[in-house]
């Protein structure tokens, strides 16, 4: 048999343009940030390894709001931590109940079914987030083991209040589990004061670090279940009992468990230093500022917005409703060619329906939000010269 | 309740030493790969990470010596691509055969043991391969779907010959999966001719790379035999025929999946780069001078090495005997304070027994393994003054 060639294609240099990542993640990461990806890459023996994975723990419980001790990185994308989640908290046949209005919650279905799960959907519009109520009667009715709900839904731009559900949980014995994978730091979220029992955040959205690590906690009443399982966990990989003996959540010893990606956790270490250096709350109201602006200067071009009531819109993620006669992706193609500027479009509820701008990372600044304001118009209109830029009269909701 | 105040321990700087990593990984890797890791994170919708995702998966083909279209990375560590070729090639119930003689078979098991396998063990000394004849017999006997062994272990530095293995597992109706992490680009490995089934390797091993991506690849054989699965696999994330299409290896309409860690993609690209520029022949015959220059070093201090045999030893991992009198611990940490290097001690069967040096990425040149020696020496000695260096005779199989 032939041996197999050196391949032509890897003896071209490799030449990747800087671009502005303000579609839904992910987004521009600080220097500050890309330089620390180039430290060297140490194993899982040396002291200033555990001091950066200690250090990290501290800005995860920082940015979730909590205390648990059960804080750690999942070595894998959010994806890895929605299923680590699932996997850990549910056995086969136990219940979970899915609040379903977008395409996360959907992938939540497809992963909880695959292991097993005993799997009940309630269904909500896209556009619109569930009422309390709503969700109080569903786990009234069907009794389950966990509730999991996504805070901030980047396939529509829309937020889910999560204030009073933990306690309705709590009151019916089921545990809450939350995505904020496009919401923290974005929009206020209180894992404690919540009485939230699992989330996980993506790194590569709004807390400006790269894709590939994943903030994930469970409260002590999660982690007493899991303690309390009968069969272990699928996968050995997510063991949470591992993982937060790895990651030295535990008074015990620390075992090998698997090696961890270092450099994306200096990385992360530096996007969660950045973040308590400015403050959370001065992080969360900049990027809300930031919103407002997008929105009046989507108002001035007479571009609606998905999520019509503002206080269901996610202030990191918004969908801009592509005009009757305009080819998106005509746009986005024109941006990226003149203003190396990503305009993404749609994904699940909005594909074909909006275009998705995300204020993540880097790019949560006014600054950034009027070059992209800027650049749109100019791609619109260079693309599609008919199109007439009328100011909205109902302002987005906001004046 | 209390808010969570910002954490004290992420107001200092970062400070990540530049170290010498000589053990069996994390290795260092060169300007150009850890340069790579800079570029702009890209979502899957870039046509620049499509092109860079093609070219690593021609990269991983010539690595691994293989045609298969069924070629991609995990994004996850090489523990995850280990769980990722058993959850997707067994079904419940269904048989495995392990060859265990080392830690990392021994986790195979742990793994498909979780899935509900039916695991069969084999078990062998930690120090000598299993010879074809008694992997045959074992199969013959426990007529398994897939046999599973591990080329390299890093943790005792044996390597297992693999050639005919591939012959008779198919003549017998079952499936080769094979763990190289730490053995391919430092001694021969041919995927195609050897008919192995499925492999991964670690990026942060030889080929230099950061750790977090691990690339996989599987036969066609082994391809159809998911395809033929009665039940979907456990795991979605790790689901070899939805990341296949993400991964684009089929002639068919890409999906989105997960977002890939696009940094650590570039990283991978620039460091399969730099083994095709040299020539996989060149990168091996490299190693295993490096490893000779080792073998005879060692000799010259009075070092046995942890598998006696030359023959089969791994280039990429040596253990070495920790003489009698000598607290082991007390060199390595002498070596990283005077010397920045990593002396690393022993795991599983060579704990307390050997250190174990790496000759992977960057530090695969006689200048390094030459600086290793010296200081070692220097290490040894100012650790242990009562230590004699007296040359072996039998100069650890090597004249």
């Amino acid at each position: 048999m032939d041996t197999i060639t050196p391949p032509v294609s890897l003896l071209k240099p490799m030449n990747i343009p800087e671009k502005i990542m303000m579609g839904p993640g992910p987004s521009n990461c600080s220097k500050r940030v890309l330089t620390a990806l180039t430290n060297t890459s140490l194993s899982n023996f040396h002291a200033e390894l555990f001091q950066v994975i200690d250090e990290v723990k501290d800005g995860i419980r920082y940015v979730f709001q909590t205390r648990n001790r059960t804080t750690m990185c999942i070595s894998g994308s959010a994806h890895a931590a929605m299923e680590a989640l699932l996997c850990n908290l549910l056995e086969e046949g136990e219940r979970v109940l899915i609040a379903v209005n977008g395409i996360w919650a959907e992938r939540a279905v497809e992963m909880a079914t695959r292991y097993g799960a005993d799997v009940r959907i309630l269904e909500g519009p896209d556009d619109k987030p569930f009422p309390l109520a709503d969700l109080k009667k569903a786990i009234e009715q069907h009794k389950p083991k966990c509730l999991f709900v996504t805070h901030g839904d980047s396939s529509s731009g829309l937020l889910q209040p999560l204030e009073g559900l933990g306690r309705v949980c709590h009151e019916n014995d089921c545990l809450l589990l939350v995505d904020a994978v496009a919401s923290l730091c974005g929009v206020p979220f209180y894992m404690d004061k919540w009485e939230i029992d699992g989330v996980y955040t993506g790194s590569q959205k709004v807390l400006g670090a790269p894709p590939g690590i994943t903030p994930i906690s469970i409260s002590d009443k999660a982690l007493a279940t899991i303690r309390a399982r009968k069969t272990k966990s699928k996968v050995f990989y997510w063991d949470l009992l591992l993982l937060g003996n790895y990651w030295g959540c535990y008074d015990e010893q620390k075992m090998y468990h698997h090696t961890v990606s270092s450099n994306l956790i200096f990385a992360l270490r530096e996007a969660l230093a950045q973040i308590v250096e400015e403050g959370l709350d001065a992080q969360i109201q900049r990027r809300q500022e930031c919103a407002r602006a997008l929105y009046r200067g989507l108002s001035e071009m007479g571009l609606e917005i998905f999520i019509k009531n503002p206080k269901h819109r996610l202030s990191t993620v918004t969908g801009i409703m592509i005009p009757e006669g305009v080819t998106w992706w005509k746009v986005s193609q024109y941006a990226m060619k003149n203003f190396s500027l990503e305009i993404q479009g749609g994904l699940g509820p909005t594909w074909e329906k909006a275009w998705r701008v995300g204020i993540m990372g880097e790019c949560s600044t006014l600054q950034k939000v009027n070059y992209y304001l800027y650049a749109f118009r100019e791609s619109l209109k260079a693309t599609h010269p008919e199109y007439e830029f009328v100011e909205l009269k109902h302002q987005n909701g906001y004046h």
